[in-house]
């Protein structure tokens, strides 16, 4: 099989960065036999993700037909500059978590963007570096792609054909509107599940003790790596700012119609309010795109090596598509419930199914 | 088998309040063979709960050895003081989620509180109601009892009693202590999961598309019943907003070294707040009750029903015991990922395994 019959790329990719995203990019293309060039200014990290298989050194005639600049935000700009410089007949595109800081500072000293243009697949992890890379990492991820008035159409199709050969979807926005985005999604979650895990490095060892899924689930994201996160949230800063404002407001006012419960009104405005909460949250996606509610059905299994998978092969003996899992381990405990997501229509017969082969149902 | 030999409590048990925790108290007694009582303001719950299995009716003559109450925060008290005056024999039990306010309600009125113990089984789930009710539901969950420096023994081993005998461990709290500990673990997250969900309401179409598990996580909570949470919020205010006010000051000090990234030591502080967020959740308790870091490993899966039964098969097969997992789909996609949380001993031979058997691992 020739699998280079399939790509939509041809010629040098050329990658700057190998970090997560560089070293991921590297490993997709070079497994479906293009020629990737590989540089970083590190030539520690550089050797590790040739080594890995994510591409070559840069030769000096070298003549990339794309420039992929996968470095941290507040470098990116310098470096798109460069590459475009360099490579003046190639396109450059960035991989930077926030699309507007890149384009004004390039803007700012003067230099042409027709070549450029500015994209962010969301496929970060908590984990990062050369060494968590995967050839996988972008397949069915969207990947957003900000357009420019002035982008010629072959610079915009060069990057889809980027997009595409490593299993994303292109998604066209603004970076003001991808900015304001990423600050809604994904940069103020960040923030609020960072100031609640805070809230926790006083409490007494009883209190954790007492910890459940739910908060678990609303700090998983603080353990993100910090100095990460500072250059992320300080290239987005105004549009991080402007939610938080807003999110502040929200706070304050439901703590003062707490502060003041038996004031008239103050139990309505707190219903009001986790009520606006628990609408924005059903406003997010469930699989495949559709905002629908799944129903779910809890199984208790015993805390030993054969039980999921017993559970599994006769759920997949059932022919029922779960939609979702989750584990959950009380401490201490040697017994889990597995809750398992369905469709609505699928639920009765499954726990029935699950009974009568002896499967204890929690709820 | 006679179940009643292993049974710790003797007697009758009445149970007033036939919502999620009154009816899986009775439905989990009833099964061990305890005479169960049921009592509830609601005739058309009461019925349910009775066709359930969760106990019978009261007669005239029901002499009950230990009554719990499992009825709202806000009429626990009422409740407890009309059971402690109908059967002074008895030991009187709450399972309220707040401690102090009914205490402090009772004694208030007066009321002798010898036969009274507060207790809190940290059990809830999202949905609530006699038709969630589970036998299981307790086992292996923390239960807090809240013992006065008056309280009789004979009267908190009967509350011990109840507590082990539906297969919960017991975990010794004052009511502050209590209060203090679950607006930690619970409330305060609540209302921040609620409040940072609420931002999403106004959101783009767009911005919906970029949802990945982060946003999903930290907003998860907020899909909870607004009304049972104005009562629960409302008998914890003190302490809840005394909780909120830091976590507003710390927001708001993250907000303005945002607002002002290039002032001397802005950074630092944001750096500083958000590696503080980090060392919050790294004091969460892993699975066992052991605060350790688990390893992951991430498998791509086909969305096609056999495809997660074969692997925990072959998990299983192998030998490796999953600590912990979860699954990811991104919209639109027909691929997803399992990721596989095991001891990091694990790793290493457990990813090498699957790759053996034709698995493809992601990161």
């Amino acid at each position: 099989v020739n699998k280079k019959k399939t790509n939509r790329l041809d010629g040098q990719v050329r990658i700057v960065g190998v970090g997560l995203l560089g070293a991921s990019i590297g490993l997709s293309l070079a497994a479906r036999g293009i020629d990737v060039i590989l540089a970083d200014a590190a030539p520690n990290h550089l050797r590790l993700a040739v080594d890995y298989g994510a591409g070559r050194l840069a030769r000096s005639d070298d003549a990339p037909t794309i420039v992929v600049v996968a470095v941290p935000p507040d470098v990116t700009a310098d470096v798109v500059a460069a590459e475009l410089a360099a490579f003046p007949a190639a396109v450059v595109v960035d991989v930077a978590s926030v699309k507007k800081a890149p384009l004004d500072s390039l803007r700012k000293r003067g230099v042409d963007t027709t070549n450029y243009v500015g994209s962010h697949p969301l496929a970060g992890r908590e984990r990062g570096g050369t060494i968590s890379a995967s050839a996988e990492l972008f397949v069915g991820r969207p990947w957003v792609v900000c357009r420019d008035e002035r982008t010629p159409a072959w610079v915009l199709a060069r990057v889809d054909d980027l997009v595409l050969d490593v299993g994303a979807s292109p998604i066209e926005m603004t970076p003001d509107e991808h900015d304001r985005a990423v600050g809604l999604i994904s940069h103020v979650p960040q923030v609020v599940s960072s100031m609640l895990a805070r809230r926790l490095t006083d409490a007494p060892e009883a209190a954790l003790r007492l910890v459940g899924s739910g908060v678990r689930d609303a700090t998983r994201i603080a353990a993100s790596e910090p100095e990460l996160w500072v250059q992320i949230l300080g290239a987005n800063a105004d549009v991080v700012v402007d939610i938080l404002d807003r999110f502040l407001l929200d706070v304050r006012e439901l703590t003062e119609a707490l502060r003041t419960l038996d004031a008239p009104g103050s139990r309505r405005a707190l219903a009001q309010s986790l009520a606006d909460g628990r609408a924005g949250v059903a406003r997010l996606p469930g699989k495949h795109g559709v905002d629908r509610r799944l129903a779910t059905i809890v199984v208790m299994i015993d805390d030993t090596p054969g039980q999921l998978a017993r559970l599994f092969a006769e759920i997949g003996d059932l022919g029922v598509n779960l939609e979702d899992l989750r584990i959950e381990h009380s401490p201490g405990a040697q017994i889990g419930f597995v809750e398992l997501a369905v469709l609505p229509e699928a639920v009765a017969s499954l726990s029935d199914d699950l009974t009568a082969r002896g499967w204890r149902i929690a709820l």
